[in-house]
């Protein structure tokens, strides 16, 4: 049997099924972190305090950060490019004091190309890591990732955890503690929000996660707009799950409807290669094209969002910079929330990790 | 003359004549780790007490590793990749407190594609390091490397060291210290042992050094057994000094020959690619493919090693997961002593390094 | 319009008027560096007197260095491959106690490769880092990335810098700034040197930086003979900031007439790929190969320089290896003091940061 053969063996979605990550339950120290499911309300109340906490810290160049993961090690394990992702992750790492181990010619050239399994790459990284950084274009990889390395701390005594850097088209559950942060942040609070999702509302992983995270979150009087191609709309699972949490639906293909009853604007990209019939997609892609005119009707004290990197969804190059003096737009701050969120989430993980 | 020429006139094993690397004589301070043949007993018994501390400490989360090496630089210069090597040196660089460097875009787009020769990629790195962790496919250039650096030792008045990382089919002096501290570690020693080597006897780099070690080590009453194909049989020259070190050794192509009075089995590979006959594969691999039920015939306090990755030689995955439910399985454990090792000799060979 | 045409619409050489970096002026802090106009004769020493005091310090392997960037990140985002420009970055940081952020697979598989422009890309590392290593293909990329980091300096209170590492065929001021350096610290000074400048003037990108940042300097009686083919003078432009600043210019395409008379030699090599017709190329590629019988007619306290990496510029490696026994030869030197510029730098720069 070859390697290959051998590898389709183990079909990663196969541990959705097989493995359950544990609930936060208020407790951080040495779980997993692969899902939204695994927060509840009070969770990101505590994640949301620490996040704040840090931020003001690092901007007042508190040395003590030095210490909450010294002596810490995360090996990246990047089965595909996600440079921000990657780069958020080793920066709120390092400003902890912890360190990043990655391999140095990258994985694309490391012995998962000499076909070696991911369970077996995975404990390898867990000899030598507190904890595993994953991205993988598999849904269900991280669930893998976590079965084996459970495996692995009966035999080392350790405990290294594995935390999601994005799951193919699965889940991506730091994305969505960031993008719940900022609004957070910005909004101090969900209750009474109107908040419209724009975009491929249907393959859109950040959209999904962020929409169960505000389901799971319970606020009061929600309101969830749903922007999209009639082709592209929000699945009927998710949105169940929405409705179940008493949250007020709108859904739509004509974002002036909603943009001036609106408190939070998240924007994303509506791909061609969706589309079978290139007619199909000219036909809608304009009123999917972020720009200063379209802006110019939100409220004054909207906030603009975008998961990034952005492309001709935003217009042009002079769109962009147009867009971005823009107090409304915070897709940057956004952007440095990231780390923020992460260095919460690894100081709650690693923090008690030996204690 | 072009660069490729230019390089073609340093065959890096030439070096293997016009260099000698010191002996460790208990010493290890801004010494080269370039060979198994620096090493006598006694010195693998320093170093295994190293490594075993540094453990506890390490599982006791004592802040004090973080001591050893700081403010030490390690630049790694991978010529091919070995995720393992080279993530198992970051780590244990990095939880002594000292820091790593690599090119950010893998060697592999390095100046040494633009017809550079190591001489100078080697001591432009020693210009920025403390240490370099060299791994190249050609047999000596860890000797070429060391050559280079103490010419520049001369000019920077510093004493950075090379620690080979894989030579080629040459030796891997840490894969080979990392397998002695395991048969140790688990066994208290290696008198009266009965140790049985599997796989490619010919080829193999890893046990190649590891039996090298283990006659260094002067043990009394040690049986080796050699199991291979009669086409990859253990070296003549290699068998000599075994022998000379008064081993008892047994060859044979059959495995249950020796399985049930071995203490510490070692597996690897063998591949289909050194036979010119398929047939002649096919009428062997059979016999060397790990599954539990070749397992099952072991003593119950045997340790079944294996230097890893791993691909059909222990079967399937389903197979995997058996094997490593098994206590006598030591591989993943084998693979976390890496770290310790590698921590205890840069420890030991930057330590001292300013003073 | 599609990312490709978006790209288009910036053109990084229009930032080259559209953006002018603040002078030194004595107070590096929190100051993008990008260009040698920046550094006015006094600045020179101010730093050339803290990378002195530096490398002392790191010879006596003083811990208090690993105070002066604790906490502090910087992120490499190189857009072409240059293993000494990052290695020395990634070293000096390290050796402060900062930190370094690089795509771990680089960057050429990362978002800029999904269409992202620079200053989408530059932005996002800017919200992780106090400091950005930017290396670059394109004349005034770095203008470009300063002029979009000033405005997300506005969203997000912190002070990124942009530290060039290379700007296409424009500049590499860290380059000048460590040769200025070693000229300085072998010569203890400018005053009444002759500096002889060897091959390609006309496209030599380090050549350039160095003649601009001799005539800033404002030394004394300095004679400086520029050797190069015929086809590859020294452009009329720089040629004439040289002579405004009053230096003895002799420009010849035999170096004999010179040599005998000069306190610095700089090599840089001939690249045949310049030469329309090889028979030229082959006219004159003699006379601009360092040999040891070239060097022998050189004063006895000459030094010879070269940015390196060298290739057949410098003959054989047989050639190599008598010219590096040579104690005029002081490149690796050179290449050494690189890092220790670049550690006084970014202590500079990045040291009151958050003060």
């Amino acid at each position: 049997m070859t390697p290959e053969n051998s590898h389709d063996l183990r079909l990663p979605n196969r541990f959705l099924e097989l493995y359950t990550p544990e609930k936060i339950h208020g407790d951080f120290v040495g779980k997993h972190i692969i899902s939204v499911e695994q927060f509840e309300s009070n969770d990101l109340k505590i994640l949301f305090d620490a996040t704040a906490s840090i931020r003001k810290r690092l901007k007042q160049s508190d040395r003590g950060l030095l210490e909450l993961c010294a002596g810490k090690i995360a090996v990246t394990l990047f089965y595909e490019a996600s440079t921000r992702t990657d780069m958020s992750f080793q920066a709120a790492m390092r400003r902890l004091g912890g360190e990043i181990v990655a391999a140095s010619n990258g994985v694309q050239f490391s012995s998962v190309y000499k076909g070696e399994n991911l369970a077996d790459t995975v404990r390898a990284a867990g000899c030598y890591a507190d904890a595993i950084i994953l991205r993988h274009p598999d849904v269900g990889s991280s669930y893998e990732a976590a079965y084996y390395l459970d495996k692995l701390r009966e035999q080392i005594q350790r405990k290294p955890v594995i935390i999601s850097g994005g799951d193919g088209v699965g889940e991506h559950p730091t994305q969505a503690l960031l993008d719940m942060f900022t609004i957070f942040d910005f909004k101090k609070g969900f209750d009474d929000l109107t908040i419209t999702l724009v975009g491929d509302l249907k393959n859109g992983r950040t959209v999904h996660s962020l929409s169960k995270l505000l389901a799971r979150y319970g606020a009061r009087d929600v309101t969830l707009c749903l922007v999209s191609p009639a082709k592209l709309k929000m699945p009927e699972k998710i949105l169940a799950e929405l409705k179940a949490a008493n949250m007020r639906i709108v859904e739509t293909e004509d974002l002036s409807e909603v943009i001036g009853s609106t408190d939070v604007i998240y924007w994303t990209r509506v791909q061609e290669e969706r589309f079978a019939d290139p007619a199909e997609y000219a036909a809608v892609k304009d009123s999917f094209i972020m720009l200063p005119s379209v802006l110019a009707q939100a409220k004054p004290d909207a906030i603009l969002m975008h998961p990034l990197p952005r492309k001709n969804e935003m217009g042009t190059p002079a769109d962009h910079d147009l867009l971005d003096a823009d107090p409304r737009s915070v897709y940057f701050q956004q952007m440095e929330n990231g780390m923020f969120v992460r260095m919460a989430l690894l100081a709650k993980v690693l923090g008690g990790l030996w204690v």
